[in-house]
């Protein structure tokens, strides 16, 4: 089963990089890209009978190895076929 | 609207980083994580009127700066709600 694991830094939370890929950008004269945030993005290969346990080992691992929870939040999405 | 741009390594190119993250996650006992790869994530607020002007300028976006195409493949996806 296929876990995807986005990690991003909190709303509140300056984001440098997001901050030069959009200053990039508008160099490049894309100015209607109004905000750009980055993140860290995580595919997981689980071997697990269901999608929740799938889901459950991923979140575990997004909670102690991922993300930082102090400043980051994850979003998980999980993929039924394999 | 709200893009996403997901930049992978692409299969055939080492990946370190899962690597690492791959052994770590062993190392605290998810022995049912098969397999990492990581990535980058990238949030852009695009101001365009349709969905698919934001995907034109997301992708060439990806194109010019968020991936390097030599060794890295990229997957968009634009959120039709703001």
């Amino acid at each position: 089963m296929r876990a995807r694991v986005f990690v991003t830094l909190k709303p509140s939370v300056f984001d440098p990089q997001g901050t030069t890929v959009s200053d990039a950008l508008h160099t490049l004269g894309y100015a209607n890209v109004k905000d750009v945030r980055q993140g860290k993005y995580f595919e997981l290969e689980i071997d697990a009978p269901t999608a929740d346990e799938a889901r459950k080992v991923a979140a575990e691992a997004a909670d102690k190895l991922l993300a930082n929870p102090v400043i980051e939040s994850y979003r998980i999405e999980v993929e039924e076929a394999r």
